[in-house]
C-alpha cells in the first residue's frame, strides 16, 4: 500500500517516536506519535484531532495559521479510523484527559478511512450482536479496550502471586483421554486413525501428579465446556488458573485462595485506575475486598437461604439467584464449604466427622458476579478413591495413573480453580462475560 | 487415609514448617521438612535419607542413639517415595548439594510405598515408552524435574519481557473457525448442531485484529497440529507466543526478536543454574549468545548450504539438516530473511524491490536446534491482500474481518512466533521436544 496522502512539513527534523503513554517524560518536546484517529473536533481555524494509539489516547490541536494549507485541509477531512503519524511539540494540560496536549506541526496520513466505507462501528448504539460480529474493530473501543487491560493486568497478576509463592507452572495437556467430570459437556475431537480424544474441562488431575513432583503447581490455560446454555456467565471456551498444594488441607486451600484474590484485587486497583475509570467501575465496592472474608458452611448458606425466602433444600447445588441473595450482605467474596458430596466431584475428600459432606470450597463473589473459584481438599486414600470410582462408574482402567497417585507417596492434598473471565467481569463490573475475553465462543458464537 | 505409620519422639515442639530450598535462611534451627523418600543409605547404624520436597533436596542423618527405636527402623526400612515428615536440625554442610543436611530428630511417615508394588521408575535404565507411560511419575525424577522448571522460567521471562515493553496479553481463541495455513494440518472439533471449528494454529490473523486496538500485542497459548510426522521436533499440541506490533517493519522483528532471545537465555542462565547442571549442559554454549545475531538473507544462506554440499536449490524450504548445517559455523542464532515468496503464508508482505522475495525471517538456533522462531512482516495493503487470497484458492468470505484490518486504519506491521518446545528443548540440551512439556502429545501418545 502506498500512503494515500502523505504529506510533510518543511523543518521535519527527527522527532522520537514515542507511545502515547510516555508522554509525561517528554513534556515540551517535540514528538512523533502513531496512531489513529479516533475522533475529530473542528472550530473554525483550529482542528482537535484525538488520536489513539493503543496505549492511550492524546488530544492534538492543529491551528491552520501554523501549518501548511494541504497538512490542514488533509486533517480537517480526516475519517474515523484513518491512521496517521502526528509530529508535534507536547503541552502539559490539566484538563485534558491524559495530562498533555499536541501542538501539531506536520501530519502524515498512512491510510484514509473511505467515506463511502465508513468505519462501522459509530458513536451511535449498536446491538450486540451487531458489535459481536465486529469484534476484531470493536476491540478498539474505549470500554472493550479497558476491559482487555483489565484482563491482562489479572492474568499477570495471578501470575506474579503463585509464581513468587513457591508454585511451580506445569501446564496440564489440552488433549485429554478421559473426563474430569462427566462426558456431556466434552468436545470430542478426531486425533489420528480413529481414536478420539477430548478437550480438557479442568487440568486438575494431572495437577495431583504436579504437586507430588513439585509440592506446590498451577496450570493456567483454556478450558473448554459444550453446554448448550446460553446465559451471561457461560463462555464454551474460557481460561482457567488452578493451583493445587502438597501437604495442604481445605483451610490452607481457603488461605491461599482468600490471600490470592485480595492480592488481585488490589493490583487492579492500584495499576488499571484509568481503565477502571472508563468502565464507570465503582472502585470503592473493589477496595472493601480486604481479609477476611465471610465463612460458612453449606448448612448455615442453607439456613440463611431459606430465611431470605428461597426454597433452596439441603442437598441441592445453589443456583445464580441463590447465589446473590446470600452474598447480598456481603462486601466482599463469601467462602461456602461442606457441599454435600452427592452434588461434588467424586475426588472431593469426605468430611472426617461427616462423611455426607465434602471437603470443598465455594468463592462467591458480591454484587451477582457468582461463584468465582471451587475448590477444596482432594481423597487421598487408595481405597476410599477407588470406591468412589466405582460409585460414580467410572473406568476404573483409564485412573490406573491416577491411582498411582495414592499409592506412591500419597500426602493430604488441595487446591482450586478459578476461572478468569468470572473475576475480571467482577473487576471491571460487567454484565456478562462475553466482554472479558477477546473473542468470545458461545453456543452461537465462534466467528470472528 | 491414616498413616500407616505415625510415630512421634517425645519432644516435638512446634518446628516451622519450611520448603527444602529455604533452608539457607534457618541454619542451626530445628525445622519440619515435608516430602518424599528419593533415596536411602544406610551405614551401620546410621541412615541417610535423601528427601525431595518439590524445591530441592536435602540428605538427612539419622543416628540411632539419638532416635526412639521405632523411629529408627522405620526410617531404616523406608521404601522409595514414600511420604514423610522429617523433623531436624539444619547444619551447614559445603560437601552437600545444597549446601545443608538435616540431622534427623523425629520422622513421621504418612504413606508407605508397598514392597509388593514398589515404585516402578528405579535408577535402572528404562525404555522411553515406559517412562512415558509413567509420565505422572517420571516428572519426579531429577532431569524431567529440572527441564520443566526451565520451562517455567522460559515462559515467565517470555511474559516478563513482553508486558515490560508496551505489549498488551490479548488471547486469541482456540475455535477457530477459519485455517491460518492451509486446512490439512488442522484438528476438527464437532461444535454444535453439526457445525465444524478448528484448533487454532496460530493466533496471528487475530494478532493483526488486536495490534490495531492496542499497539502492540502477544497472544500465549497452546496451539495445534495434524502432522502424521514423528520425529523429535514435533508435537501435535505445544504452547507458542506470538509478538505482534502496529507500525513495525521486518527489521523491527528481528530487533525485538533478538533482544527477546538474549533476554531469556540471560535469565535462564541466571535463575536455573541448578537446574542446568543437572541436564548437564554445557552452559558455556549458551553464554555465547550474545548480540549482534548473524544475519543473512536466503539467497546467502542457500550459497553457504550449497558450498558445504547441499543439494538444496533456491525455491526450496530449508530442511533439519539444512538448518544444522547453515548454523554449524556459529556459536549464536542464525537470521536468515527474505525467502521466496512461494514457501511462505499468503500474508507475508513482498519486497518492494524484489516482489519475488518475501519480508519474512527465521531464526535458527545454533547446536541443531533448528528454528525456533519465525515471523516477519505482514502485508497492509488492501488490494495486494484481496489478490493473495484469490491466488491461494482461500475462501474470501472467511478472511472479510481480516480484510477489514486493511479497510480501517492500515499500517505496516510485523511480528513472529516462537514455540516454547523447541526454545526450551535448546536450553536444556535436550534431544526431543517430547520432554520439555509435562504431558507430551504426539501423533501415538494421547495418555496419560
Amino acid at each position: 500500500m502506498s500512503s494515500e496522502v502523505a504529506t510533510s512539513a518543511p523543518n521535519e527534523a527527527a522527532a522520537p517516536r514515542i507511545r502515547i503513554s510516555e508522554a509525561g517524560r517528554y513534556e515540551g518536546q517535540r514528538v512523533q506519535i502513531q496512531g489513529w484517529l479516533y475522533n475529530l473536533r473542528k472550530s473554525g481555524k483550529i482542528v482537535f484531532p484525538i488520536v489513539r494509539d493503543g496505549s492511550g489516547m492524546i488530544q492534538c490541536v492543529a491551528v491552520k495559521s501554523n501549518l501548511p494549507e494541504e497538512v490542514f485541509e488533509t486533517l480537517k477531512g480526516l475519517t474515523q479510523e484513518s491512521s496517521l503519524e502526528v509530529t508535534g511539540t507536547l503541552r502539559a494540560e490539566p484538563r485534558a484527559a491524559g495530562g498533555y496536549e499536541l501542538d501539531v506541526s506536520n501530519v502524515h496520513v498512512l491510510q484514509r478511512v473511505s467515506e463511502d466505507h465508513p468505519y462501522p462501528i459509530t458513536p451511535k448504539e449498536h446491538g450486540v450482536d451487531f458489535l459481536m460480529d465486529h469484534r476484531h474493530l470493536w476491540l478498539r473501543s474505549r470500554r472493550q479496550h479497558a476491559a482487555i487491560r483489565v484482563r491482562h493486568q489479572v492474568i499477570k497478576s495471578i501470575r506474579d502471586y503463585l509464581d513468587s509463592h513457591g508454585f511451580t507452572l506445569v501446564d496440564t495437556p489440552i488433549f485429554t483421554p478421559a473426563a474430569c467430570e462427566g462426558t456431556t459437556t466434552l468436545f470430542e475431537v478426531d486425533y489420528f486413525e480413529d481414536e478420539k480424544v477430548y478437550l480438557t474441562q479442568s487440568g486438575q488431575l494431572y495437577n495431583e501428579a504436579n504437586i507430588m513432583a513439585f509440592g506446590k503447581v498451577y496450570c493456567f490455560g483454556p478450558t473448554f465446556r459444550a453446554e448448550k446454555s446460553k446465559t451471561r456467565r457461560h463462555l464454551t471456551e474460557f481460561w482457567m488458573v488452578e493451583p493445587e498444594m502438597a501437604y495442604a488441607d481445605l483451610e490452607e486451600v481457603k488461605r491461599v485462595a482468600e490471600e490470592m484474590v485480595i492480592c488481585l484485587v488490589g493490583r487492579v486497583l492500584e495499576e488499571r485506575k484509568e481503565d477502571l475509570k472508563v468502565l464507570e467501575r465503582d472502585t470503592a465496592k473493589l477496595e472493601r475486598v480486604t481479609a477476611p472474608f465471610p465463612r460458612m458452611s453449606y448448612d448455615e448458606a442453607v439456613k440463611i437461604l431459606q430465611s431470605k425466602g428461597s426454597e433452596i433444600q439441603w442437598g441441592s447445588d445453589f443456583g445464580n439467584t441463590d447465589e446473590t441473595l446470600l452474598t447480598q450482605d456481603y462486601d466482599r467474596p463469601v467462602m461456602v464449604d461442606r457441599y454435600p458430596s452427592e452434588i461434588k466431584a467424586f475426588y472431593f475428600a469426605p468430611d472426617e466427622h461427616r462423611p455426607e459432606v465434602a471437603l470443598g470450597v465455594d468463592l462467591i463473589a458480591p454484587e451477582g458476579y457468582g461463584e468465582i473459584i471451587g475448590g477444596g481438599q482432594r481423597i487421598h486414600d487408595l481405597a476410599l478413591l477407588e470406591k468412589r470410582l466405582a460409585d460414580h462408574n467410572l473406568p476404573r482402567e483409564a485412573f490406573e495413573w491416577y491411582l498411582d497417585l495414592r499409592r506412591f507417596g500419597s500426602v493430604p492434598h488441595g487446591g482450586f480453580g478459578m476461572g478468569v473471565e468470572r473475576f475480571v467481569a467482577w473487576m471491571c463490573g460487567l454484565e456478562h462475560v462475553r466482554e472479558t475475553i477477546p473473542y468470545p465462543r458461545m453456543l452461537y458464537r465462534t466467528r470472528p
